[in-house]
């Protein structure tokens, strides 16, 4: 494996794409382009977790997949830990549209290596939990719009993803705010409303505002497969968010496979203790969900492999 | 992750220690350190497959593991690809106790290295198909055999190895010759005077030659946890092998788990297809050990995490 980074922008040390370069081998992909999966760390437009960007990554590496982790734009990036809704400044750059632009941005920075890599870029997977999955839904939805492909100068074509493999997401603010309101706890409308700046600048955004960074709105015929997953247990993103954003594929004939576990707490990424903070986090019942992801992926995006070996003469040939 | 490739002789480039080292964080293991499990490659020590390196490697770096890809001596390291028997030269190198010495030297190397990388040296975990089944579990029965580690300048303490983990392995040569000789294969028994010209200098090494080469003969209480697995359809290595090894451990009282699986061939690695040359070597039925492994490890080798997560917000702190 080889380990690379990139920085997006020349003035920001904080938006990386970093590659995990699986070795090729005679005795493996043997020159073949491998899929790759893009993983988008979630953090509320806050920060981009650890716990959901290397250990998703060599989870996707461990099944024969290229990965990349994309730290893109955060609020935290701009100098603010936390902000306080109504006192804190916006930070320009973690605001709608900015980063769902950054995965475009890594896609074409893929693009780029793709043969010195072997990276099959018609096979690319998107991959990221909670605000990490809304970035990947929403450049799901628009990798193909004008205004996303002419913001990055690229060809829509170059940067199609191929599927897009979602964690405890939102994927309709409208109904965020509206769950919000109908739990009626206080503290989490005004955790939110720190969550609204990060992501729209301001604590209370506007209806249309929530409308345009809902990805359910736009999905289409060039919307790719999707896997979704989420816990019922959830308390900082309501499960409801899954199953509207399932129906809607749905009913667009757009194909998803979706797994709603009945416990388990927000975040909780792979769900062993690779991802784990804390032992709470470690949850064999949540973590089927990677093994479920993985055949799901294999359906679609197996290596392209012969069907048979060659005699052990013929490999001892290969390997000496 | 971080990869870094060690040289174990100034003058060998093929004899290599991978070094697959997991990022810390405040949000993962926050400082303390990690297990490591180290892969010894099989081939017949002929070769070190790539099959059974890199892909190994990962996939115990996924479950929150260093992870370490050890290239010991083979035959073909000394220029010839496949030895004739009784005609190619022996290639002095890959002759026992060599490879076996080398497992030491890496974990000499792995300890210098132990505070930078923040390793467990307490929970090191010996992993290996094949060949290197063989070889790890000779290391395990040896650690602490004074000419082994007087031969590395090593103190027994220091290379102690915490469990192995083996797939399809020769821990009886004694057996092994016997099973050939009743299954009558002459090409099989031919093969094997190749791979005995490679593992013992000669193609038809001594019985006490053969027997002091079989770890079978050197369990004591001093040798770690195994879990050992095979499949019946193995026509390489004879799975009553695996058997035999089960009950010499069983008998002095050393823990063991076993799997023999009734189908599936040779050096099926992790029986995925991120280890597989072909389709044929993508069998979901055998890569069950890859989970009955991890839950073995994990009950012994767990993460050192507290039980709870910090509050969100000291998470955010954390992250900023």
């Amino acid at each position: 494996m080889k380990i690379e980074q990139f920085y997006l922008y020349e003035d920001d040390p904080k938006v990386t794409l970093t590659a995990y370069i699986l070795d090729d081998s005679p005795e493996l992909t043997n020159g073949r382009k491998r899929p790759a999966v893009l993983v988008c760390p979630g953090g509320a437009y806050m920060f981009t977790s650890d716990r959901e960007a290397e250990p998703a990554a060599i989870r996707f590496a461990s099944m024969g997949y290229h990965a990349f982790v994309l730290r893109y734009s955060v609020y935290s990036n701009g100098g603010v830990k936390f902000p306080v809704p109504g006192e804190s400044p916006a930070y320009k750059k973690s605001v709608y549209p900015g980063p769902m632009l950054e995965i475009g941005m890594a896609m074409l920075l893929i693009r780029a290596h793709a043969e010195a890599w072997k990276v099959d870029m018609d096979r690319i997977i998107l991959n990221g939990g909670s605000a990490g999955a809304n970035n990947c839904a929403e450049f799901a939805v628009h990798w193909n719009d004008p205004e996303l492909s002419g913001a990055i100068g690229a060809r829509p074509e170059d940067i199609r993803p191929a599927a897009a493999v979602l964690g405890y997401g939102v994927y309709d603010y409208v109904l965020m705010q509206k769950t919000l309101e109908k739990i009626g706890d206080a503290d989490r409308i005004e955790m939110n409303r720190g969550f609204d700046l990060a992501a729209f600048g301001e604590p209370d955004p506007s209806e249309e505002i929530l409308r345009k960074a809902s990805p359910i709105h736009y999905i289409s015929k060039d919307t790719p497969p999707m896997f979704l997953w989420a816990t019922r247990e959830d308390a900082t993103v309501p499960m409801n968010q899954t199953l509207a954003m399932a129906l809607a594929l749905e009913e667009a004939g757009v194909p998803c496979e979706t797994h709603i576990f009945e416990n388990g707490q927000h975040g909780l990424s792979t769900a062993d203790q690779a991802a784990a903070q804390a032992k709470e986090q470690i949850r064999p019942d949540v973590a089927v969900w990677v093994k479920l992801a993985e055949t799901w992926l294999h359906k679609r995006f197996s290596l392209p492999l012969p069907d048979v070996c060659p005699d052990w003469k013929a490999e001892l040939e290969l390997n000496s």
